[in-house]
Parts: structure tokens; C-alpha cells; sequence
């Protein structure tokens, strides 16, 4: 389940390919044309000034001719030092309180995957841009795009052995590549959460509600983010409604996912390209536009499974208890080429940011490995737009440290009791910083630094009597204590 | 801070490459050598029985004639299923609490690195493995073999920025590429603690400390596990003794670290050839055999720095009071070519497996960078011989799954209250497992299976009455009671 984030700007096109001629065609062409989507820019020019989501240096990494290493993690990639870490820390702690409470259990891959699980040949964004090569023993291996198709591997292999249905969760990074453009993540991470062996929309429901409960933990209302969902059933009754072949089915929903990248035309042009009728094409495009669920009824006939499905999911949100959170969407159809049912993403209701989310049913994922079908659904949620959010409605917690004590021998004879009064607290559970050879005042500094709770200091004349000084920082009380009752 | 887990055995040789002439001198050649050490020849032996440590199927992942894909993950790699998950999360959670008692911050970095950071020149192992290739755009990359270099970048890009000593550790997947052998793993998880700006040893202490605090968490004894110390400068005071110029200290650790690998000529022959006199090579080989500090002392004089570092640390580890975990042995040196200082590695008692962990101070690193030193040291931790050490010791925890509710409709009309009882308990903070369309009989399996508390059961007598059925699991109690009252 891809959820990457954005694409480059218009502007950035423009500064950094300035031999590209600048006519409209150009901009319409196949590789950049869906990069002039206003929405894309403006989350691009945001996510630049976040540091949680900061990029690899524009120069490749690599050693300079006096042998000075460049200090920036490849092109791309990003390291997280400790502020950074605690946010990501923090995120990755919800994903994983939110699977517990659905009983989910956590499963993990290795990034490094075979090719052949990501071959795929609707077209999608994803496949084009696999981050793959060949092996030193010639094996063509990629790091992984998206981690669906590794949880179906697993799926397969495990077997019998298992008992359905599996409700699984993974967090990982996953990698693209893409040659031309600069400035661009080629890699994130992505929490996912799937269910194997439940054919009805319960599943469905079950993920909403996954998805919702993170939402409110983080302090998110339904009035700031809305998920969309929809079905590609729609599509394939629509194209059942013009005797359209079902083999078309996956390119046709991997097209109009391009809705809002492209313009009309253009995807009339592509759908035009499979060889369907210019009236197909007409109402595929018609039905997308619908954003009610009895005009739906309306068009396609309440006899067909689209409808049916979607109106118990939407009555299944209100037994839940988010019906104010999902709204039905025809347009939505996400671009990965295996999905069958249900599809839903996650919007910011400002329209700022790129999905937050998205996912949907792949009841037909495992017969393309060559095993027996199993139904399935899931979602992908990215560690990077959901950020940019939380930043915009301030809803980042305190990311400050939080140290128990600090321990400091105000003279170096005194090295010997700091380590044994370090070392017994540490046993008793308290984190404690070891200070040494620095100045009092810096130690003062350092623990306001750190939010540390006590300042234990060895003295010489209260260590001769087996006392140290303790300082709570935060009542700046004060008060003399034997080293071995400290606690 | 490499501590990979084992070579193949030499049984294993013999078996997979049938073509092998079996002459002793191709087993001693330079390829194989090393795996005739029996103690490596019983961990393999022994890990290969252990679901932590699941190999990759030794067929490569692939496609077969029939489109049917591979299910096993790249050879060398392992999937991790939920059982093996908690495990390792447990283990995970471990480091990460070791960590925060010893006031250390965590970072991370991207698994793809410049191949640049990890080109060295003096024969290690893990600079002989690496596993890199050239990515699209025609840079050098490389799955990291060690996180070390990483940190380095990174303090190094930090700059004046960040406030020295820096204690930051880290968990990460480390990556080799053998092109022989099969059966080994490719990737490990290491847990890294590295302190940058603290030249005396306090700094090992501290990791010291961190290594036995984390043993002790575990339940291992200091009967279990010692740590072996010494300093590479007991190597280069003997180099000084011949006159040995100084840019062979490297090169000679590495060959000397082959000790328990190698044989004694085969190592003698190695020293020989980097141009030491015979009787140098003498000295090298009789100092490496000692194992008392006084002994050192003796044969290097106390004004020799190597042996004021040592008494320190001894001293160090009295006040610290894990004295009976450490033992001086000059025969450590370590395989990485940066150490400069202290080395150590942690070792099971009864001598069965390889290395638990290993490090040492590394005060050269950043100028081998092209940057200004900064004193520092660290150790990597590795998850694999420390899961088998905990199995032989039947130290592993219950890794069982702890779900607190289960709930069950009775019927399926009552899908909508059972949506909202369960939906609402999560909203609570209970982990909640909904469950739908089975029989009774394997709800009850099913809830001792995953160690539910509660059993709700949603029935349509009961529900008239806004009631439901509870069963708490552990003491076979029942009762009624109002759903909404329910938490």
C-alpha cells in the first residue's frame, strides 16, 4: 500500500531542467505532466521546511579530491539524529498502541525483496519506479516499494499452518527510485495494517476504525481530515454496463487513478489508447464524478455488489461510531493495480497535503503468485504527510528528553563514588547522565538542557560523611542525603 | 561495530560444494581457513534449529516456469512471522531500556550508505563482504555492512551544532554479501552505543556497564558470560619495542584478530609478510598469549599508556561493581581497523558460541573522513548469538500474545452492537479482538490461544436487554452485564 509523498513542483522542473523546452506539450508529457497539480506543489514547498522530513543533500554522497567524505546521507535518504528520532519514536509508538487495541500482531520483511514480487505490468507509478538491481550472484532484487506483496509471500508460505484470519501490522521503510528529479524522498516509512481471511467488509470497517482511532489519538477531528472511500467494483460494473472486457479492468482503474493529476482530456486519451468505446469512456467518467451513494444506486442499479458493499460499510461506520469521518467518492480508485473492492484514502479537509493514507480489498493478490486466493485488505500510511499535518494544526507533542538524574563529582578524586552511585541508581531504574570534567555552570545548563529531574552532586565534605547533595530541579529544593539511601 | 553471527560449518562446506578438492591445504586456503574453528562449527549448528535465527532458503527467490513465485525471502534474509516478531521486539525493548537508564539518545540512519564511508584498505572482513552495487544514477551504494561510519557522518555533520560528549545508540539491519558460502545470514540487527567526546576511559566504562546491565535484565550471569579486555595499544608499545613503523599498526591487528581462526604459523606467515622481522612477530605472538595485567606490566613497563588505560578500566569496573564480569586478555584485539584504543568483546563461558557483542574506542575515525578527531568508542551488539545463548540458558520470556477482549455476536443480526461494544472497549485502551462467523467451540480455542482475558459474548436474549454475557477466561467466572457498563 504506496502512500508516498509528493511529487517535485512545477517550479523545481523548471530551475533544474532548464535546457527542457517550455512548451505546454513539454509540460503535458509523459513524464512530467502530472506534476503541474497545484496541490503537489504547494505540500512540496512545505515538507521543505520540516525536519522531520528533511532531504538529502542535493550532491551525491561520495569522497571530494583532499579525501573529506561528503557528510550527508545519500541522495534522498535521511538520518534522524535524536530530535528527529524522538518524533519518529513517538509516531511509531501510536501505529503500534492503535494495532494493539485492533489485536493486531506485528510481522516484519526484509527491505532487500525478490524483483519478481513487484513485476507488475498495469503501468503503475510504483513499478516505474523500483529501486532494484542485480545482486553480485545475478539475482534481480529491489528494495521494496510497498510491503503488501511481502506480507503475501508470507502469507503463502506459512500455509496451513496459520489459522484465518490473520490481522497483521508491519511499520518498515520502503525505497523508489527515480532518475530525474531532485529534492525527492526515495524512501519512507509506511505502517500497514491487513486482514487475510475475512471476505465481507467487516474487514473494511475493522481498518476505518484503525485508522480513525490514530487520527484521535493524535489529537486529529473529523473536521480536519475526511477518508474517502469508494469501490473499484464501481468501475467494473460500469465497464460490465458497456460489455467493456474484464481483462482491461486493472489499467482502466490505474488510469483514471490519475483523476486531479490530469486533466480530463488526458485521461479520456489514455482510456481512449485500451481500445474502449469514446461512450465508455463518457460514463467511466460520469460515474467517477458521483459523491453520493444513491445517486450511485441510481446509475448502476441497487442489484449490484458496489452498492451493496459500500452501504454496509457506511452502516457500519455509524455502529462504530465514525460515520462523520467517511464520506463516499467515486473518483477515489487508488494506483495500485491489484485492488478488487473497497478503496478508501485519508484527505486533510483544507486540501493541502497528498493523501494521508490509502487502501483498499486485494482479494485476487495471491493467485498472481501463483497460489490460491485468499481475501484480503489493507492499508499503507506514510510517516511523512501525516507529519506535515500535525505540524500545521500544532498538534506535535513536547519532543524534549527527559533524563532522571544527573550524577556529578565536583572534583576528579571523587570519580570512584559518582561511578557506584551512577551505576546502583541505574540498577534502581532511573536514567541517569554521568557528568564529569565539566564546569557547575554547565552542568546546571545541561540538565535544564535535558529536563533532567535531580542533580546529584559528590562533594568532598559530604562525601567524607557518605553524603551528596541533591538538587530537584524543578522546585530547586535542596538537601543533603546518604549516598546509599538514594533512591 | 560488526559482530556478525557465525561462519558455516565445515560440514556444511564439505555437503554444498561437492566439487571442492578436499585436500587440508584448499581447507586452510584463504577463503575457507577460517571455518575450521570448531566453535564456530557448533553455533551454526546449533542456530540452525532456531526460528529467530531461519535461514533464507537456499533456492533464490524467484519466478518458476508456471508464474508461481518463490515464497521464501532473498536468500540470507529472514521474514519475521508474529512469533518471531515479539521476540525480537522484546529483545529491542531491552536495548532501548539499557540505553535509556544509561542516558544514551537513539538516532538512525538510512540502511543504503555511500560505499565511500566503508572503503578501508586493511583487510578486514567486513570491508571483504560488502554488500554494494551501483544504483541508477552511477553511485557507488552499499547496504551498510556496520552503523558506525554512519554515526561518524553524522557527528561530523552535526558539527559545532551539538554539545559534546554525545552518547547515542541505535538498533539497525546490517548487511554482508558472500558470494560462496550458503546457508549464512546476510543481514543482522545490531544495537550500537557509541560515546563521541570523552578521551579518558570513563567512556568504556560506561558501555562496559551498559553491556552487564543488559545481561542482567536478561537473567545471565556473570558464570554465563565474562567480557574479555585489552587495548591495541599493547600491540603498538610492541611495535615500538622492534621499531616497527607505526603504519603497519593496523594492518597487524587485523591479521593478529585471526587468532582462534587461524593457526599460529599460518598467522606468523601473514606477519611476515607485511615485512616484520621474525623475531617481531615472536614478540607479537608471546604478548598476545598473556592474561594477567601485572604479567603486561611486566614485559611493557607501567609508563606504557596501554597499561595505565587497563588499570583504570579494572579500577572503573570495582566501583561500577562489575568487576567479575571483565578479564584482561591481550589476545582481543577485534577485526574493525579503526580501534585505537580498549577493545573488548563478550564471550559465553562454556566457549560454544562466537562473540555476543564487541567494541572499543576508535579516536582516528573522523580523520580517516577528512575531519578534525574526536575521541570516541562504542560497541555493536548483535541479535542473533545472544537469542541462542538465552535458549541454551532457557532464559527465553513467555512470548505468547496477550489480547484482553475477545468480542463474539452470538448471531449475525447482532454485527451493528457487537461493532460498538468493541469499538468503544478500544477506545478505552483495551486490545480487542472482534470475531464473526465461527462456531463458539473455536472462539474458545481461539481465546486460549492468544491469551484473551475476556470473552464477550453479544446474544439475542441478552442484547433485548441491552445486556451481554462476559466470561472472564482465567477463573471461568460469568456474568451479565449492561454493555454500556462495560470497560
Amino acid at each position: 500500500m504506496a502512500a508516498w509523498s509528493s511529487s517535485p513542483s512545477l517550479r523545481h522542473l523548471l530551475l533544474l531542467r532548464p535546457r527542457l523546452p517550455l512548451s505546454p506539450t513539454c509540460l503535458a508529457g509523459s513524464f512530467s505532466r502530472r506534476h503541474i497539480h497545484s496541490h503537489s506543489r504547494r505540500r512540496f514547498l512545505s515538507s521543505a521546511s520540516s525536519s522531520m522530513l528533511t532531504h538529502g543533500d542535493e550532491a551525491s554522497t561520495h569522497v571530494d579530491a583532499n579525501g573529506v567524505v561528503d557528510v550527508n546521507p545519500p541522495r534522498g535518504t535521511r538520518d534522524f539524529p535524536p530530535e528527529d528520532m524522538r518524533l519518529r519514536t513517538w509516531l511509531f509508538d501510536q501505529f503500534r498502541e492503535v494495532s494493539r487495541l485492533m489485536a493486531f500482531e506485528e510481522v516484519d520483511f526484509p527491505v532487500l525483496e525478490s524483483e519478481a514480487l513487484f513485476i507488475r505490468k498495469a503501468g503503475e507509478e510504483i513499478t516505474q519506479q523500483l529501486y532494484n538491481f542485480e545482486d553480485k550472484g545475478g539475482r534481480r532484487v529491489v528494495l521494496r516499494p510497498e510491503i503488501t506483496p511481502s506480507l503475501a509471500r508470507l502469507v503463502i508460505k506459512q500455509g496451513k499452518s496459520v489459522s484465518l484470519p490473520l490481522k497483521w501490522f508491519t511499520i518498515g521503510q520502503c525505497w523508489r527510485y527515480e532518475r530525474m528529479t531532485r529534492g525527492r524522498r526515495r524512501e519512507h516509512y509506511q505502517w500497514n495494517m491487513d486482514i487475510f481471511g475475512v471476505p465481507k467488509v467487516r474487514a473494511e470497517a475493522e481498518l476505518l476504525q484503525a485508522i480513525v482511532l490514530l487520527f484521535q489519538r493524535l489529537g486529529i477531528t473529523s473536521s480536519d481530515v475526511g477518508i474517502r472511500v469508494s469501490s473499484r467494483k464501481v468501475l467494473l460494473a460500469v465497464l460490465n454496463m458497456y460489455s467493456i472486457p474484464e481483462h482491461l479492468f486493472t489499467q482502466v482503474c490505474v488510469i483514471v487513478d490519475k483523476f486531479g493529476k490530469l486533466t480530463r482530456e488526458e485521461i479520456e486519451k489514455e482510456l481512449m489508447s485500451t481500445g474502449l468505446s469514446s461512450e465508455a469512456v463518457q460514463g467511466i467518467i460520469e460515474v467517477l464524478s458521483l459523491k453520493s451513494l444513491s445517486k450511485l444506486e441510481e446509475v448502476l442499479g441497487s442489484g449490484v455488489e458496489a452498492v451493496a458493499d459500500l452501504k454496509k460499510l457506511f452502516s457500519f461506520a455509524e455502529q462504530y461510531g465514525y460515520a462523520d469521518w467517511i464520506c463516499f467518492d467515486a473518483s477515489v480508485v487508488r494506483g495500485l493495480a491489484y485492488y478488487t473492492g473497497i478503496v478508501f484514502e485519508a484527505f486533510d479537509r483544507e486540501g493541502k497535503l497528498r493523501a494521508i493514507c490509502g487502501g483498499g480489498r486485494y482479494d485476487k493478490l495471491l493467485s498472481t503468485f501463483g497460489s490460491e486466493d485468499i481475501p484480503a485488505c489493507g492499508f499503507g500510511f506514510g510517516d511523512a504527510v501525516i507529519v506535515e499535518l500535525l505540524k500545521e494544526k500544532g498538534l506535535l507533542p513536547d519532543m524534549s528528553r527527559q533524563i532522571d538524574d544527573i550524577v556529578f563529582p565536583l572534583d576528579e578524586v571523587l570519580e570512584g563514588p559518582a561511578s557506584s552511585i551512577a551505576s546502583s541508581l541505574r540498577k534502581k531504574g532511573r536514567a541517569v547522565d554521568l557528568v564529569e570534567d565539566k564546569r557547575l555552570k554547565w552542568v546546571f545548563k545541561h540538565a535544564e538542557r535535558i529536563n533532567a529531574s535531580r542533580l546529584i552532586l559528590v562533594g568532598n565534605s559530604e562525601w567524607e560523611r557518605g553524603m551528596v547533595r541533591v538538587k530537584i530541579l524543578s522546585t530547586r529544593e535542596e538537601y543533603e542525603v546518604k549516598a546509599d539511601e538514594l533512591d
